[in-house]
């Protein structure tokens, strides 16, 4: 590997000749070197930095930036948004809590190709400086917890929203599917009155629906953008104005309806609004755990189970025995959820111990909040996909076994009298035989009786 | 002490001769010895049952309830929400996971208080039956997660949202009070660009206004209520139109806008609308945590800590040593932040544990709820009036730490030169000086150009 | 109510006339309104308390302590312990966190009931000191941490251990009842190969086996004494050998093995022991999640669910559906269990945020550790008692599920052949026969063959 | 791309052609697309799976495993371990909760490189198949747990230990180094009575010493090995004897005392063992958020802050500001605290959530235990070498401070009264004089008497 040298106010350090970041990206890579490739800073995090630097760029065109810098810092951002240089964030989450490391790292790598754009030298801060230019009127500070939001506001609409979407439209069709199939009900998972299947599902549709609802509401605080307190909220080395126009030039540039927050204080010294946030995914993990067990309950068996729906088959689950249909969507969308507590946890912990003008926990704070994003959205097009597009329902079965339970018995109440409705019940369960068998044997009623009166399908609404 | 004997179906049980409750409640009382009189069932959602009750008996009249029957349990569910037989409800939360049993206690209370009042006899049924009137066309599977909605919004409204409106209220006077006090700003620990103490507690009073917004917003879902679905959601054994009704009549009678849930379904099997109200009550001790410790942390000293603020002294510190106050206002406070991030936990447990037509966690949910609340609106009307108000800005500290600073050598970089500027900050700092002195014993400025230039009232806004 | 006068350095203040209880309490009562009767600082940890100040008042003999005054210290202390005193202390949880407040109620209560022994007056403060005397040696900073340690060591030694053992041995009961019963196992809730009901159990049984194990072991660190080290860990104020002597005398007073900590700075900065005790409760609980979660599904039915297991009927479930056996006091387990995970993050959190020469949040850490044992107990001691003890196998609904079951096929393949053995359960899957009538309709075998070859019995065990 | 043509039970599937992998890996890769390259599973694992598969093949010789089939297994193995193969392994942890695909993945992996070291060709399963023989007595559910408990103690004693050791010793040396500099105590941030900042850090080398205990006896129960169970725990299809032999081979090749496991059920239906071995890892990173908080804010400043330390200078702090060392390290150290205490959430709810024979959330349990343990290393190593070691103490600012302060006053309680003391420190808080100049003033005793009374040096130790 070759290397260059650079320099900062430390003194000289080897970087990656190939590299496009410069001295303080380098010496914050030596300095923590924590947990591996998993534990980078999130692409993500870096292409929102992208569109907030290519937002400035363009507003410090009003405050004097130069038109040729300007340009090829937005082509420069335009190539991070893309993609196309995302070997060159190589820095851990695990570093300063300010996160101004990977906002330098962008810094550096922005004018280093920006400077290549432009004909310069890698590395000679000219004619596009990383601090001079590319953070023009800019600080950590602030701009971290900027591009945080913006980050978290992109992937939520982008990728966390349509997949929940997609998933509550999957359970409605089941939903809707299903709404002929009177079932028995289970409270306490113990035999009770009999719903449809349909409605079982329609709670599951309701649970994802307000999920959406809790998930957009969430977004409201963070459309508030930090940008223009600069190191504490003053705006100190910012000028009048840029807080509003660089807001709305993110606004423009994403489609989003972003806003400089009104108190920077407030903005950089807490990041409540992610705790916020993330609190919103907690419920929609609260949810999906709830529906992924129902589904892979009543998925049980194939004989010694619940046997109620069959999930579809995605991988081999035994060789010689057919109908082992592991529930591994659910499994894995389960897993989701607990991984999805466990960054509450953190992300409130970390929330609660900003100190003074800043909390100095923000990466970690974006990186689980990201993570619990991606997860939920992947896992919500892959349940939806494997899993809950493919479910049938074993209609004979489910039927079967509500006929076989007791709790029809509340029908005969008003036909036979309450006393002899129980002692048909109290007779069915100590021998083990239907309600109508023990009914028609204790002479109560007759066959076509039995069959008139007891009839589950009116035993699923009010009266 | 004397007892009288009741029944159920299990057969004979003893009861305590004063006592309202009846025989369910002994067998629970006596299944369940759990904890001790702090594992109560909260009596703030046993008035809400009372609430709930009332609305019920009111509403059967047009369903065919005898108008003396239903005046009758008005009256006992009045004097229940009065506060008057609170000694009747002795379970605790660790009971059976629908709340069924405490559910029996109440309507077990009220129909014996109602018979009390009509003249009859505690313990006959007779003529207010605890199942087929004061439970009439409601079933515990509907009842109970009303009930925690009706409580939650009720001790929300009255005591959280005043509280923090008290504390938002103080804090703003302060932050106008130190509106002119110009301080050093701190990130990292670390000495930064100065700002007001006005500002800084600008920034305190934002994060409770959004607290404020949060906990306002997180009533929304709360307001559905699940009365009518009654066992497994489907309304069986209840009335067409009892579960708009009945929450009409609840919202006429406490002022709130609840209305009947679209989709009772969900409203049993689960319950996401307390685990997202407490995902904001989670933000707001997040916030609460960070405002405590900033000022326990200003207040630190009296002469060997931060010493900017001086807090109330409530107590004796030290009978001898003056100046040593302990922030007890702030470790009361921040200790009950950790019981609200632990509760957050148990309600995300609890609340994705549901199966099938029932969440079987309720009661844990909505005891943790409430202690939540109860505990947030103490310990803010506690902080406020013995510690907020009191806050003393400790100016001569404040001016005289901000001055010796070497932070406001940035304002010399336009006036000297960056080389000249950053020389004057080495030396103060090796030297131990104010960066006055060093200016000056270096002759690059005059005594009166130092204190013309360094203005850190001319730091605090942007340019 | 009538009052008495009292002073402390802050002035006058009016005290219950009936209270043992003095200034310095009654300030505090006043400061912290917060949360009611159920957020008391526990009494548990107040009789903790009174064995260490027995313990100091038989030490300071040797240190000059007048025997008399000694006397009475210890009898006011064993009248505490006793629970006499119970109503004397009223504090909250919430108050200063190094418990100061309860401390000195500790020793105001002790001084005053010793006063009023020696026949002085109470208040008067004479003949029996609450600093001088009552505190003699001691510091709140190292007095708190000690009667935590001892007041976790009791509860665990006298409540929770037992409670453990108890429900370990009627655990182990039903293993070796169930001995003989094989059954279907199920992974993936999936039919799988089968087990005797036996050995299910007794993977419960191990559970809790390894769980006392882990509880046993979490005490070693309980039992390092802070005592000793007063104010900072350095021991001001205090005599040479006192922290070894009261570490000693509070052994023999407990019968527990109790010494003086190593590094007394260590025992006050942090709660570290607490926070690693709690964490064997926290995988206690994790078990008994599970092992409830186990029964009650297995119980699930009566018709419609598993079915393997009936609980016992504790309460009327249905009055009309027989076999509606609730499994409440899984319910009540589990709902106990999210609460000691909840309590783990508070005393995370709260061991987490010390600073300095102190920990102040030891009351909630003691009070939710405290309470996890309580609950955990009592949860043992109730499950054990009303299900446990009382669950019953349905043994030929087990034999005739397994039976069922297509996974018995594995145990054709040596005899018939892979290819026909997959054949049989392809075939009885999709008609929904059994394997045998499978079996015997392809013609591989007789119906003796198959009753010889496909012994379950043989299946749960290597070969 | 170029690809060869794989079949399994469900028919055809493309693999990369160059992928060692097989089908069922390919089928899951495609099926579980769920959050990218961060979300893997951990290679520590997959090579701890090598271990178990190495141990199996040369046990399986004395079960009649061809001697070629299992050298070549062996060397395959030796290859996974070193690193070789690690591109084979791309599945990601939410998949099938019992893990069986990535064991899958490791079974093809290792038959086609050992077919290919063999001279066959690949995806042939010949002459080493996946199935027969390198999962030869052996199920995933025995499996699965095997790799994990492997991985973790591999971890655990090469990676955390070495480093918990290290972090200890650096802070031991600093412990003995400032053991003469005598320093203000704070409780409750509050000036409070002396101690040496020797005896300060001894508390941390202490909590770090406790750690290192608790996490070498968390290690315990992980060294019983689940191998052996198989499917359901009862070990069907493996043989008498595999178990223990597995188990000692392990043992050998690791050097660690494995032993299997007394009750097979436990092991496969529940991960308790890595419950508590993570409870073990979240108390000592309790111990490090608040070492490295103090250390944080003792280092605060350099002017406004505590001042106590210097800590070393890693990077650019400010470029004009002399001084501003933002405390890095230990803001990454609070992060990965922060993680630690989520993680143990997620795997305290995943460890509570099994079913029956065999707990489906293992993926998740061990990929976050691994990275709790990875970055508490390597976290410690980074604070260790980039802080630790460079911290020195400003013992001129110390002594200065703690001079300056009042709690000095309680050593002329014995020479001039408590009355005359009293004054003294009052008088100097009001006008902000020093204690000395206070008592000179009030004419109480000569300067030289000040000097030699009150002496810090004698207030550090009982008398």
């Amino acid at each position: 590997m070759s290397y260059r040298t650079e320099a900062d106010t430390f003194g000289d350090i080897k970087v990656p000749a190939n590299a496009y970041w410069g001295a303080q990206t380098q010496r914050s890579y030596e300095n923590f070197a924590i947990g591996g490739v998993a534990e980078r800073m999130p692409l993500d995090l870096i292409k929102a930095f992208a569109v907030l630097k290519k937002a400035a760029a363009l507003v410090n065109l009003e405050y004097g930036l130069d038109t040729k810098v300007s340009d090829a810092i937005v082509q420069a951002a335009d190539e991070v948004i893309a993609g196309k240089l995302d070997d060159n964030f190589p820095l851990c989450v695990f570093q300063t809590g300010s996160g101004t490391q990977s906002h330098m790292n962008v810094n550096e790598v922005l004018s280093n190709r920006a400077i290549e754009i432009l004909g310069g030298k890698i590395g000679s801060k000219e004619p596009v400086h990383p601090n001079d230019h590319v953070n023009m009127s800019q600080s950590s500070n602030d701009s971290f917890p900027t591009a945080m939001h913006i980050a978290a506001v992109i992937q939520v609409q982008q990728k966390l929203l349509p997949a929940m979407k997609m998933l509550h439209d999957a359970l409605d069709v089941k939903a809707k599917e299903f709404s002929d199939i009177i079932k028995i009900g289970r409270t306490h998972l113990q035999d009770a009155t009999p719903l449809t299947l349909g409605q079982e599902f329609s709670g599951y549709v309701q649970q994802v629906a307000f999920g959406i609802e809790r998930v957009e509401s969430s977004l409201g605080h963070l459309y508030n953008l930090a940008q223009g307190g600069t190191a504490v909220g003053t705006g100190l080395n910012t000028r009048k104005g840029f807080d509003v126009k660089v807001a709305a030039k993110i606004a423009e540039l994403t489609g989003y309806p972003f806003k400089t927050a009104d108190n920077k204080f407030e903005a950089l010294a807490c990041n409540d609004a992610l705790v916020e946030a993330h609190g919103a995914l907690n419920v929609f993990a609260v949810s999906l755990m709830k529906i992924a067990n129902d589904i892979r309950f009543l998925g049980s068996g194939p004989r010694c189970g619940l046997g109620e729906l069959s999930l579809p088959e995605n991988e081999p689950g035994s060789s010689i025995m057919p109908g082992k249909v592991n529930p591994t969507q659910c499994e894995a969308l389960t897993m989701i959820c607990t991984q999805v507590f466990g960054n509450n946890t953190t992300i409130t912990v970390a929330g609660s111990n900003g100190h003074f003008e800043l909390n100095v926990f923000k990466p970690i704070i974006i990186k689980d909040y990201l993570q619990s994003v991606q997860i939920l959205a992947d896992g919500c097009v892959s349940f939806t996909k494997h899993c809950v597009v493919g479910i049938k329902a074993n209609r004979a079965n489910i039927d079967k076994i509500m006929k076989e339970s007791l709790m029809l018995v509340t029908s005969l109440n008003s036909k036979i009298g309450y006393d002899k409705a129980a002692k048909c019940a109290k007779k069915a369960h100590a021998e083990g035989t239907t309600l109508k068998e023990s009914a028609l044997s204790l002479g109560y009623l007759t066959s076509e009786q039995f069959d008139e009166w007891v009839d589950p399908s009116k035993m699923i609404y009010p009266s």
